[in-house]
């Protein structure tokens, strides 16, 4: 057994109504900035009911609602901006993953001195580690896809360079995971969310980062999306689905900070770098199919262990056998879902964009791909792509 | 799916080595005691180990090396003095199960007021909250048992009542899980405390607070003890079986804190309460056979899901086949590590006890027995414990 690290401080609450234990939890200040896009939490209400629990406990905020799609450097520095100058102690990140990256980022940045771009790893980053414990921040998800909530990862676009990157910068010090706030996603964004969450538990069990820590939790999270996304998809108001998949998701977001993501996320942030109109849950359901036979071809026992935990494979298969057990399993799944024949020519994309797209995913991995258990080549690549065109 | 919260926020290393991590971690201090039963920790050189680590960091620190077996209050409240006395700033509880609680509870004494027992939930408690973070805490665990290290409760006697309770009072900040530490224990005592940590695993999968969380990682501290206990006991020296042990008893801490023990735990504690000769890994595996030959009638689905856990099952079984292939191999890794025989008359317990292990089984649990998944009666516990004599 090899030696690993793990830390995943957050308190986290998960099932219906649990927005309410916000009148439960120690609040870790009296004053929060709620940081969102205000769009779809508005017209469902959802809102009112978050301000309805703070008023009824006396507390005062004050609400940022400008976080844009892919939140920026600029967005952070706002939202940094108006807790200052009302004086807030606190942040609640109120939406989908943008609303509590760009909440995280602000979160760090109060605490610690300089520009945003100082604490990025690569690219024109200055590779900078905070000092400073983040302001506390309440994450409150509205979708069952990125997972943000259950690790410290903000995803975030610096404007004036072009760069879309991580950066681990803050905890939630308490994530309430409430499926009745994503009761109203359309089917064809809970298949493109709840994608999103299935690759981070698939991608974090193949990663060469995987540790004993991940490996089991990442393969229930596998389970119980594979039990639950297509119902989830095709009946949205089945709330043991929608529950199962915020439960779902919530791994995902674990299971990445524990082990990592892999190249697959790479070409996708690539894909959505050139064509912003793809989705991200999308660009990486493109891709997937042709990933994913690569995959079972190099590391077929980790197919198989895949399909030993969806509880499809049989004792006398070989693990080849089980290994496209598990691939048609996915394909069938993708179908179910309504995503079996998303491809990169929906989006646009021509054969003439594969260079940029392969030079971009390099860009994004920092050079070459080091996320994986087996080598991915250019001409790999180039397979995959024609194969998801 | 039901509602369920969660947070283990202790920063966790495992591995071989990892007390040398000592050098890499933020230190949440200067000057810290360090807490311990000072017996085989001085024999083996583990102290000198550390003491060499924290002098080349250039750290003081203080030795409290008179924790018994069971710590007790007294343990407790002489850890704080000698922490004021020196003015030191963090503790670190270094040995078995039983240092580590008496530096948890002195952690949450030395910024919480009163006595201890105010914050005992039970028997004479005064059932007071903490309401003050504890001294930063780092554990170095050199058994592979309790899991202590992976949750926030320490299990203290009361010298005064005879009360022997476990509080919840303090995560460890950070803990240095090092298989390194564990080379050294007898074959016998490898067997007690890791069927310690497998009756961990296990009764947190069939307790009734199992939590989506926990049961993944139960059944996989299950699979873990399961095929490497026996090798661990057999071959000490086996450094990969003592490393999977290590790891297989923070997994057994981590998920009876997110799930629970159940009455098996409480009729240990009965036993070594009434003959404390009986050291707990001993009295628990005395007892298990006949608690899950009940478990696995009661609610055969769950040991049908351990059988599938440790790979024995299979798909053509019926549940009930499952549940006896679990015993079944569950009775041969008792027989693998020696201890299949022994029984309550090996620690001269005579059928006319049964009366009062069953009344103190009832007190320790605060009355009925509640953590179970089924009702356990007093004729049911007079079975067990006829089948354990």
């Amino acid at each position: 057994m090899d030696s690993f690290s793990f830390q995943i401080p957050t308190q986290i609450h998960v099932g219906r109504g649990k927005i309410q234990d916000l009148r439960n939890v120690k609040l870790p200040g009296k004053k929060p900035v709620i940081v969102t896009s205000g769009t779809s939490i508005k017209k469902f209400g959802y809102l009112d009911t978050l301000r309805i629990i703070l008023s009824e406990l006396q507390i005062e905020s004050v609400i940022f609602d400008s976080v844009v799609q892919n939140p920026t450097k600029r967005n952070v520095e706002e939202i940094v901006e108006v807790f200052r100058e009302n004086q807030c102690d606190f942040l609640i990140g109120f939406g989908g993953g943008s609303s509590i990256d760009a909440a995280k980022a602000a979160a760090a940045m109060l605490t610690n001195e300089g520009d945003l771009w100082d604490y990025v790893q690569i690219g024109t980053g200055k590779r900078k580690a905070f000092v400073h414990d983040p302001i506390p921040l309440i994450a409150i998800p509205t979708t069952a896809g990125t997972g943000t909530e259950g690790n410290a990862t903000a995803v975030i676009t610096n404007e004036a360079t072009g760069e879309k990157v991580g950066i681990g910068c803050c905890f939630p010090r308490i994530s309430l995971v409430d499926p009745e706030l994503t009761i109203n996603i359309s089917p064809k964004y809970t298949a493109f969310q709840g994608f999103d969450a299935l690759f981070h538990c698939m991608e974090a069990f193949i990663a060469k980062k995987a540790i004993p820590i991940s490996n089991p939790l990442a393969l229930d999270g596998v389970k119980i999306i594979f039990n639950n996304l297509a119902t989830a998809v095709n009946h949205g108001e089945n709330m043991d689905a929608r529950s199962n998949m915020a439960w779902g998701a919530t791994l995902g977001g674990m299971v990445i900070c524990l082990s990592s993501c892999t190249t697959a996320h790479n070409i996708e942030h690539s894909l959505s770098g050139i064509k912003p109109a793809v989705v991200h849950g999308a660009g990486l359901i493109i891709i997937s199919s042709a990933f994913h036979r690569l995959g079972a071809k190099r590391i077929p026992e980790k197919y198989a262990a895949l399909a030993d935990a969806i509880g499809i494979s049989m004792p006398n298969q070989t693990i080849q056998e089980k290994a496209h057990a598990f691939l048609d399993a996915f394909e069938q799944l993708k179908f179910d879902c309504g995503v079996g024949k998303l491809c990169l020519r929906d989006y646009g994309f021509l054969e003439s964009d594969f260079d940029e797209i392969i030079e971009k995913s390099h860009v994004i991995a920092g050079g070459a791909f080091s996320r994986d258990l087996y080598e991915i080549t250019d001409s790999d690549l180039r397979t995959m792509l024609l194969e998801s065109f």
